[in-house]
């Protein structure tokens, strides 16, 4: 076993560094890098630059911010380990969701907010708040013993939240700056919110859609058209009720023909870890959850099953009080979450085809894709998953739970498809830290919790030796 | 028969004023009489108070601008015209449509542009354009003979585009002020752009909805809770989508129960008067017309059959780019068009529990009537139909067409129940004149043929007699 330097002094460095570290993020939280909203461009460079500073402040080289067709991109790397020691790819994302409807905030978004514990800001959980983590662990490391135990590159992106278009092309030009043995990546939750930690060996792909239904040149009067002409409105809720069947089955042919099925490993996995359903209808205020797709637990349907869900609708008139037309459009945004085996470039298309066809005659639909990004799967007996769970125990003092997530990082099968590499995803966000809702907000012991993470898994990953994870 | 001046004086004055005339109604038009926006409370009432002080320039007295729950009511009368002339309660509403999609119009809503024989404006055809035809036949009979060949009442509402709400209780509270033998109205159109006139002898009634679908208590993550929490704008694309069956029947339980089917007197005289399917197909630019209620023509489901439309609906992400949640709620404003006999408040308690008992036990759905009104008719024999028939004759130079329309005035059937008279509905808007749309317009010389039409219609109502009228 490769002799690795004690991890005391860097654990120290953090205990001792805190409050610095909490200023420092709050900065980075301030940053309103929102990638969906072109107004705010300046923004999602202002934090790529901020973390190109960052990186070389704390003794990162080659810190470079790179521009895409979109949001720039951040690398740099430290390779001083050695080649016995696995080379790591840090990977996050800087960019945040668009953060309305600004009234439900109790704070600005972009003002964080720290109370019982908690630090209340849209990046807070999804990723500012995590990525910051894997900094500071580099900076614990390289200010203690002046090295860090693997070699590490590091990769951010400011497109994730929009579908991170951009990446695989850039992986594609720079396979060399990017070759590593393992990619390691905190943009998941913890298991529950009794601090139970979890390790997402599997993420859900996605494919994200706009569909228009355009029917009269103008708005209508309905009283001298109605009867006669048909009413985008009604069309579009036709089409869009008529995606689900009543047994919550999306009825899109083909759909399900890729899900591959649990293995009875998975659900012995998965057992004793069913989702208090009590609890959840109260944590999100609804009347009763879901009956959802019949035959498979709430866990399951939030994790292993695919979902199909509006994110969005408008058409015709919406202010006070009646306006008594036909709307000339109406228009939905859709999104599928896909799971191993669907082909999401298959999905795609399935989805936007299915749309044209169910179109009815009296109107004109245009159906498109905006994202997609393919399911990703690590397997569990893969070494670096072993010492992940051992890091998290060292921090979070308990096992950590291992499960398939229901989110979707669209770039982590493309890393793998281009750079032949594995992910391994340890979470630090709140298991219900409101990602992509009003007061998004990270319990203060998970952001340092997280920095101690990384600390320890470097460690162990050195331990484990470059060998051992390239043979995996 | 009484002797009546002759009307050639009268009409002389209104060709030698046109172009007077004309700008005052540029005037009125730019007054921004938006009754569904609270933010142009102000310019509603100035509206009212335009038009208090012109009927007493023209000649009215006792001209009175009420204050009410809502806008305001404007009244005024002229009464010497003797017992045995008919009293006429002149009925417009200076309210209009709010203007929005406002990038649709090709110049501003409220400044009127003259172009192609045309007045381009919001309210130029509903109804402020019809209105003023009647006030400047009483300003021609006024002048030139210094009486009216009839007593006129007037009564204007601020309200008729929001409901009509005070204005039932206002004529039960003022059944004398208002008392009349009938009813005369403009704010309906030509048959066709062949300068057909057309009377309409019934118009549909309406209910307004409007219902929302509220789930979790805030925009949830899609990935991290599809699947397990009913999404709100699904749910309602479900009910909405539900409301009608694949053969355009409405699916609510009793709600065709009380619709009276056309008389053979009405096929007959609707005969010939077929809709050009591919003209209005053309007019309105859809790729086809809709397919509708089965069993009917174009022209009977436009005007003799009810309907219900979606409005509006809104809910969720609509901005830039995908976000993707599951909205915490999702809502509509939904209407309804109803014919004899339906009763308006028994749809309305129909619709509002339909609402309510199709809504899953996963969401909270509140549904609200926003107001609504009576389907009203006249039957075609009734005396004061014959002479309007004349009036516009000889003002158009062609009969009219009877016709029922798709339309509502709700304070039609009011008026019908608490004053007890009958309405005759002249209509000189445009069949296409963009009613609620972008560039609503009417043509010029419908509003010069429409002061003639009212001009001969008074003078035809005096030599009928006040007591073949209250015969009717």
């Amino acid at each position: 076993m490769i002799k690795v330097p004690d991890a005391s002094a860097a654990l120290a460095y953090l205990s001792a560094h805190t409050e610095d570290h909490l200023r420092q993020l709050d900065e980075f939280l301030r940053i309103e890098s929102v990638s969906a909203d072109p107004g705010r461009a300046g923004e999602v460079r202002r934090a790529a630059e901020w973390l190109g500073a960052e990186l070389s402040r704390i003794g990162f080289e080659n810190a470079t911010v790179h521009d895409t067709s979109s949001h720039p991109i951040v690398t740099a790397d430290w390779l001083h380990a050695g080649r016995a020691a696995p080379t790591v790819l840090m990977y996050g994302h800087y960019d945040v969701q668009p953060a309305d409807p600004l009234d439900e905030w109790v704070r600005p978004p972009f003002e964080p907010r720290y109370e019982d514990g908690r630090i209340y800001a849209r990046g807070s959980g999804d990723d500012k708040g995590q990525l910051f983590t894997h900094l500071k662990a580099a900076e614990a490391w390289l200010s203690t013993s002046g090295a860090l135990p693997v070699n590490v590159k590091v990769m951010f992106e400011g497109d994730e939240e929009i579908g991170s278009a951009p990446m695989a092309d850039f992986m594609r030009r720079h396979r060399d700056l990017l070759a590593a043995d393992l990619m390691v990546v905190s943009d998941s939750t913890l298991f529950d919110d009794d601090e139970t930690p979890q390790i997402t060996y599997s993420m859900r792909g996605m494919a994200y859609f706009e569909v228009h239904v355009s029917g009269p040149s103008r708005d209508l009067h309905s009283g001298h058209y109605g009867g006669a002409v048909a009413n985008p409105a009604n069309v579009l809720a036709g089409m869009l009720a008529g995606l689900k069947d009543d047994r919550g089955r999306i009825t899109i042919p083909g759909f399900y023909d890729r899900v591959r099925e649990l293995t009875d490993a998975e659900r012995a996995a998965h057992a004793g870890l069913e989702v208090d359903e009590e609890a959840l209808r109260e944590e999100v205020g609804v009347p009763a959850l879901d009956d959802g797709e019949q035959g498979y637990s709430v866990f399951e349907r939030r994790s292993v099953r695919p979902t199909l869900d509006v994110n969005g609708i408008w058409g015709g008139y919406s202010g006070a009080g009646a306006k008594t037309i036909i709307p000339a459009r109406a228009s939905a945004k859709l999104s599928v979450r896909l799971v191993p085996d669907q082909d999401f470039r298959e999905i795609g298309r399935m989805v936007v085809e299915h749309l044209q066809r169910i179109a009815p005659a009296t109107v004109r639909v245009e159906a498109k894709l905006l994202h997609a990004g393919a399911p990703a799967l690590t397997p569990v007996d893969h070494p670096a998953v072993g010492v992940a769970a051992q890091a998290l125990e060292a921090a979070f003092g308990k096992p950590p739970v291992l499960s398939r997530g229901g989110g979707s990082i669209p770039m982590l099968a493309d890393a793998e498809e281009i750079l032949g590499i594995k992910s391994v995803l340890v979470g630090f966000a709140a298991a219900n830290g409101n990602f992509h809702s009003p007061n998004e907000w990270i319990p203060v012991t998970n952001v340092t919790r997280g920095m101690q993470t990384i600390v320890h898994l470097w460690k162990g990953l050195a331990e484990a030796g470059a060998e051992e994870l390239r043979g995996a």
